[in-house]
């Protein structure tokens, strides 16, 4: 069995398993403090329980890298990570707006560039996205790209939950300069949308994103003809570690990032 | 026939007709600047016509006032005037992002508090919220009120779209303040959250939204409970020109409210 198989089977059951639940009391129910830090509601635990649960019954060899669940050694012999945000947008997810998501990446190094195969699931509607590196990104099986033209309207992707008010001051021309801004809730299915072309520029420049919220959007962004930089402009790249926080701007195209670097004064 | 089964009939023809059409290139198709002031796109129109020609046949007397056919009086005796935006989220639904709307209300006289129907029809699965004054909120056909408890994640709508830079220095402490802010692309339909209670508060302080942008929202809102505030915290009204620009707050009870109005020092 293939990696992206595997992913693409654990992402499945995750659906399967939660399609119901968001919305409802249930869901929100507390579980305590995650190893990422945010609380654990019951539907984090359901899905993420679903997905250890497979890779268990399977016997892959590997280590897991859980938002709620932190690193979970499943073989001695691991042939790499699955890097796994079971619930991405949990908050929405709880609430019931239907934008949440199932994330799961494998990388088989320490590190976010070494990714091969990414998984996010629409977990409103079963929508599957997908890549393997070097063989593209698909939406179901249908294969997907960036938006490479002028768009109609031009679509602005951008975190600000939490932000500084440096960073708003900072990322203020963007807000001036966009009539059409959108700020979804959930990071991994928003780079989805971009991977799609739907989206032409994603910006989050918090240091709040966790590997785990991004990995599997990182390979499918790419893999669709995206690029992602870090703030400093360069490839993004980190390790794996829950701790690492990180900031990136993913673009359609030269054009856009060049508009965004400019307004950002980057 | 009410007044409402006749929004809702309507809307659920808009349904019907655009369906297919959000997301094509065909959607996208200019029409030229529609009385709104903004481009008119091929789904807006068959939308509005859509509603021109049901209001037509059933011979309503009324004046309809849309965001692109402008004025247009059906009747010399008109009952009161139907207030449409026969496409919410004009961006999202060219684009393909699963977040656009049909709202359309009525007004027997010349006020915005004077609308008694107003229907929010989310064109990405049919979903239909609606009011009639004093009757209370509905999706489809399950009551729907604000969300009156302390919120396990509290979720903030905010509008800031073109926003000016003092407009967004004033709003930086609502970001700074929120983990969960949200902007979807559809002020009617996030308006109809709101009164679902998935959102807590849907802040829009630019000054830009057209009575036909909010006019449903506004009456799903107040029958759901929701309290809807101007920028001088007075109960929002105004006359239904399309030429006029609102501001707005809604929230779901006086502790956001509050909380709300100290962060933003109104």
């Amino acid at each position: 069995m293939q990696v992206i198989e595997i992913l693409r089977e654990a992402s499945r059951q995750v659906y399967e398993n939660v399609k119901d639940l968001a919305g409802t009391k249930a869901a929100a129910e507390d579980h305590g403090i995650g190893k990422g830090g945010d609380i654990s509601r019951k539907i984090d635990i359901v899905a993420e329980k679903t997905v250890l649960d497979y890779l268990k019954k399977i016997k892959f060899d590997c280590i897991v890298l859980g938002e709620e669940c932190g690193r979970v050694e499943l073989s001695r012999k691991p042939k790499g990570f699955v890097i796994m945000d079971a619930i991405d947008g949990s908050a929405n997810a709880v609430r019931g707006i239907p934008f949440f998501c199932c994330s799961l990446a494998f990388a088989p190094k320490n590190k976010l560039s070494s990714i091969t195969d990414g998984v996010v699931t629409d977990l409103s509607n079963g929508d599957m996205y997908w890549a393997t590196k070097g063989k593209g990104a698909y939406l179901n099986k249908k294969k997907i790209t960036v938006h490479k033209q002028k768009p109609v309207y031009k679509i602005v992707g951008i975190n600000v939950s939490g932000a500084t008010p440096k960073l708003v001051k900072r990322i203020q021309p963007i807000f001036q300069n966009s009539n059409h801004s959108r700020h979804l809730g959930a990071n991994a299915l928003e780079l989805a949308l971009f991977a799609r072309g739907l989206i032409d520029v994603y910006i989050d420049l918090r240091e709040k994103i966790r590997v785990t919220d991004m990995a599997a959007g990182y390979i499918i962004s790419k893999e669709a003809g995206g690029v992602i930089l870090d703030q400093k402009l360069k490839p993004l790249d980190s390790d794996l570690s829950y701790e690492t926080r990180l900031s990136f701007i993913a673009a359609a195209n030269k054009q856009i990032l060049s508009d965004t670097v400019k307004q950002l004064k980057l």
